[in-house]
């Protein structure tokens, strides 16, 4: 599977995803043979509200990234769907055009409810897909939950995804948006509001304190269903990634995201010890103490601990 | 603070929570106070999806339960707001009806970013609300990301409200939802396509299969602007809570809740001691090696775990 995925097979590398999705003890050595060609490929997250086009939005940037010769994989994370949900849907309708292009690899992903979820899944499934040599790895989510924020920390380039009539009041107050994008566009340019929302934003984005060789992100306009404003949006990221590159700032990014998988990594393991030792009797017992009343939940934790 | 949250004061309840959410040192000793006190309190989840009128129902439902005279707590879990967003839109606004009745209190939540996140301050704060006397506290969360099956295990009931007209197929196609409920309510009853959803998702019901002994739930239909169907839904609430009572399926549940905390608090703990001592440097360094692909996150996490 591993010598498949790296030679491109599609088919080794959804199994290889498929080992991310179940935990299976065949991840250590499935990741000890991919390290040494990981590194390579530029990850873009994409995020916004429900809504906004973030399919469409995500499609059009597959088509430009195409245009110039990219290798595409997409990742779309579905927070929505604790269980099997999201992918029920099907990834084929969600990205009718590119599905078959040989250089384009398209895949859902839930969590399968494994203890950490997509922050566990989601770093080990970019490892694979830049082993398997793509040169860009779009991770698309929806932008509630923590996911948004996971996914900045996950992505060389975040982009996000707003467009008009969608409670531009709300949008304003979610000040956090405000802080995790690389790249803001405002889809849907063609309707009502769309250039206020672009104001609003980008007013917002210039009361923002930043040093001055800090990042100053963008704000374009774009209309998903024909592509418009793409080539654009392509353009920008390419100009970041740029000045991640010249600026080293891509070497932090990447440590940090490295850092996050493991210490998700131990965090899983140290679970799977206690639940394979003692921990499970005696956190029983600890809970129904604390259940109870005769227990606070901090004194269990430090029992707990102290037995390690 | 916890006599004054014990004697029902509302200021000395919000900061006890504001403890919780800041992760604050004094949690220790005050959940020391609080714990012979709690484990009286009933504690409803509500979840659905963004527009099925979740703060609508939560102010009915409130209502209901206000006239046959219990003391409600609401906890509004906002997963959407990773900083501070979810509560700057105001607790007042969302909750017009019960802002000055003294025997409500409410609470939009946040993360703040805290390690854990809402896994870890959810059941403090419903602890804190416990031991301060509240007959009730309905834990109000938006359906989507992992937070609905968080909150569902937090959860003595858990109620899913749908709607018509939210995408029908897929609403269904998210089987996830049917595992979760001791009660369905299909609200905006007075609109087209209600009696649908009503039938559409009591057949899945009937399909899944149930031990015999097992809860049945039912799907009850509200229109919570105007309280309709909250007498009902309140009432099955109360039969639900009484067959968990009267089966001890409550123990189970408790303890089950009780086991979480401890977990989450535990990590957290675990990953405060790695920050603490040598972890922060170690893990640096193996986040770089990772990030240049001379090793796999899985065997960082082996030196890191083995270096404890």
């Amino acid at each position: 599977m591993v010598a498949g995925a790296r030679e491109g097979d599609q088919r080794s590398v959804a199994r290889l995803i498929t080992l991310v999705e179940d935990a299976s003890p065949l991840l250590r050595e499935v990741m000890r043979r991919l390290a040494p060609h990981t590194g390579h490929a530029q990850v873009v997250g994409i995020t916004g509200a429900p809504g906004v086009g973030k399919s469409t939005s995500t499609n059009a940037l597959v088509g430009e990234l195409r245009a110039i010769g990219k290798r595409v994989a997409v990742l779309a994370v579905d927070p929505s769907s604790p269980f099997s949900g999201g992918a029920l849907l099907g990834d084929r309708v969600r990205m009718g055009d590119h599905t078959t292009d040989p250089g384009v690899f398209i895949r859902s992903m839930a969590s399968r409810g494994h203890l950490g979820g997509l922050a566990w899944t989601t770093p080990q499934a970019i490892r694979v897909l830049d082993a398997a040599g793509f040169d860009v790895i779009v991770v698309e989510t929806v932008g509630v939950g923590q996911s948004e924020v996971e996914i900045a920390a996950l992505a060389d380039t975040t982009l996000v995804l707003l467009a008009p009539g969608m409670g531009d009041g709300i949008q304003a107050a979610k000040a956090g948006i405000l802080e995790i994008g690389d790249l803001y566009v405002v889809n849907k340019a063609d309707r009502d509001g769309a250039d206020r929302v672009r104001r609003d934003l980008a007013g917002m984005l210039s009361l923002a304190e930043r040093a001055a060789s800090a990042w100053q992100p963008q704000v374009l306009t774009s209309v998903a269903s024909s592509g418009e404003g793409f080539a654009e949006v392509v353009a920008e990221m390419e100009r970041h990634h740029a000045w991640l590159v010249e600026t080293d700032g891509i070497v932090g990014r990447r440590a940090r995201r490295a850092r996050d998988e493991i210490e998700a990594i131990a965090v899983a393991e140290l679970r799977a010890r206690w639940a394979d030792v003692s921990g499970r009797s005696e956190l029983a017992g600890l809970a129904a103490q604390v259940a109870a009343g005769e227990l606070d939940p901090y004194t269990a934790a430090d029992e707990l601990l102290g037995s390690d």
